[in-house]
């Protein structure tokens, strides 16, 4: 129900990616009437792998914290996570409201054991086409350097689910390559990454500088919710920005027009290798269930690759991978209770123990 | 002689900017044979308005601030900086080490009454083809909230000196445009922005995101100098990127290469307008006179713009400005010791006394 578009984006996009992935199953989590009468117009009433689940109210853009998550009960968001948590769903995609996504699940999954904060993950395209991880963008504002060290073992375990390498690199976010560079923050989290380097638990490549994030230096970039929040916006702001420019000018007379008709080849593949649909799907990371953000302006293509990344996520066990790395950063006599815990309890953990 | 270029790049921008600005008189700083040989060149060695101090060494990329402060006395950017403080010259511009050129200027020039920290001041495109000043943007990575307090009043007024607007607006870079959102840090500084805007010495419009800093929201943005330098360094990465994918596909078969030509006046007009050279010249502000940063990489046309920038805040009585804004804001009895210590002494000081 969520995002700028609603049903409109979301439901054409399910229904392309049913098509294209035959394992996957999809569930419409929002009111049914609204639901039924979108798949009835795309004649997909009867599709064998797409279902409904009711849900009787919607979180807005506009919805506090409060009003998401005491008073709307049976908002499609609130229904959808929990089918994570009843072990009726493997991973959930939400266009909505992200403060109260977090919230939400936070509330409904709780935290991995290790982890003190959940974070979002998001891809930055770069020179290497292939995708930049970065975290956190701004579930954590405020952040210690533990907070860090463990957005860099959750966004290695995720690196490793979704590309398949076995050792990402992670790069920490500074204002230079030196060690004596950053504020206190920085400098004490890359004393922690040094030190998982070493054990050999992290790939610690060192400190990064923004432009790293774009040519794709590291697999990871690490930072606080703040500085990434920003630096997320600012990206967004500037691909806007130099659009509007291109579009404008290519535009202004006959002979800019003809020269972007005949060259609509190359704009095309601009527009392709630019296009930010492509690296659409955050994770939110560190919780006991995948839950995944898609841009709020995306579209149906957009979308799909935001179903796609939570779609390969649980087929390569996120959740258990990020157990296993915060496992080894537990200490030890923590590790056996939550063990048996976890064994004792949840289907979904049975993964993770 | 400093950038990544040296005098091949700033001595043919300083006599361009000396053949445009008739009211410009230029010192160049450095080895005298290597300048000489220079503007031998150039065919400019008797230029009337363009001459020679010698200074024997020179700062490099590498030098630590040790070497730059203690060992290199007689660099070009230390003897630079002292002719500002003789009053041989009203303002400085380098290429060079950023770091350096900013310890050396503090430790010269010494910083205003008012001022804790000195800044770096950025300039940066926006949709409204107008530049957004932000700072800091790197000279302090750990800020407690007086000192952004002091950079969007030394920002104001540096707008008030270069845009000739009366009450420029200042926005508060944070993570969402409600007072509740952010860390403690921008939290605690909106409140001593908000009694500034009620007393009528600032046009604080509120908090700002990422994207604002390319829509043009504000005049100015306000951040710590760590967010603030990966903001910045993120931006260059992101338009280098995009440069070089609109390169390699224009590029890419005769046919877009072709259709490349026909539009090449759109696309002339594209390089134009996103062309960082426009907004070259940093400043470094809150120091008892005018330095200037123009980027290392930056080319002639690119340096002369920090120069005319550099030119134009001396024209326009910038650290009076500066002075003057920062006297609001001091404690009464300061302000009369200040006032007096500050007659009594240096020339550069009688404008702002």
């Amino acid at each position: 129900m969520g995002g700028d578009h609603g049903p409109a984006v979301t439901i054409p996009a399910a229904l392309a990616f049913a098509e294209s992935e035959p394992e996957a199953e999809l569930i419409l989590v929002g009111p049914e009437a609204v639901l039924s009468l979108e798949l009835e117009k795309l004649k997909a009433s009867h599709h064998p792998r797409l279902r409904i689940v009711n849900a009787t109210e919607v979180v807005t853009m506009e919805d506090t914290l409060e009003v998401a998550l005491r008073r709307k009960r049976d908002s499609s968001m609130r229904v959808a996570i929990s089918l994570i948590k009843d072990g009726r769903a493997d991973a959930c995609v939400s266009a909505g409201n992200t403060g109260a996504l977090m919230a939400i699940s936070r509330y409904v999954l709780k935290t991995i054991p290790g982890v003190d904060r959940p974070a979002i993950c998001s891809l930055m395209p770069n020179q290497k086409d292939r995708p930049t991880y970065m975290l956190d963008l701004g579930a954590n504002v405020d952040c210690e350097p533990q907070h860090l060290h463990q957005f860099a073992l959750m966004g290695s375990a995720l690196v490793s689910a979704m590309e398949g390498k076995s050792r990402p690199t992670v790069g920490l976010l500074n204002v230079g390559e030196e060690d004596i560079k950053g504020n206190d923050l920085v400098k004490q989290t890359a004393l922690l990454l040094r030190a998982d380097h070493e054990k050999g638990t992290l790939n610690f490549y060192g400190n990064v500088e923004g432009d790293d994030i774009f040519k794709g230096t590291t697999d990871i970039v690490v930072c606080d919710g703040f500085v990434g929040n920003v630096t997320l916006k600012a990206s967004e702001g500037l691909g806007r920005f130099v659009k509007s420019v291109l579009t404008s000018e290519l535009k202004s007379g006959p002979l800019n027009m003809l020269g972007a008709i005949i060259a609509r080849g190359a704009l095309k593949k601009i527009s392709q290798r630019l296009n930010p649909s492509r690296y659409n799907g955050g994770s939110l990371l560190g919780l006991r269930g995948l839950v995944f953000k898609s841009h709020g302006g995306a579209d149906a293509y957009g979308y799909q690759w935001a179903i796609r990344r939570a779609f390969d996520a649980a087929k390569n066990d996120l959740i258990s991978r990020i157990s296993v790395k915060m496992t080894d950063f537990m200490p030890q006599p923590l590790i056996a209770v939550e063990a048996d815990r976890m064994i004792a309890t949840e289907d979904i953990e049975h993964k993770t123990a």
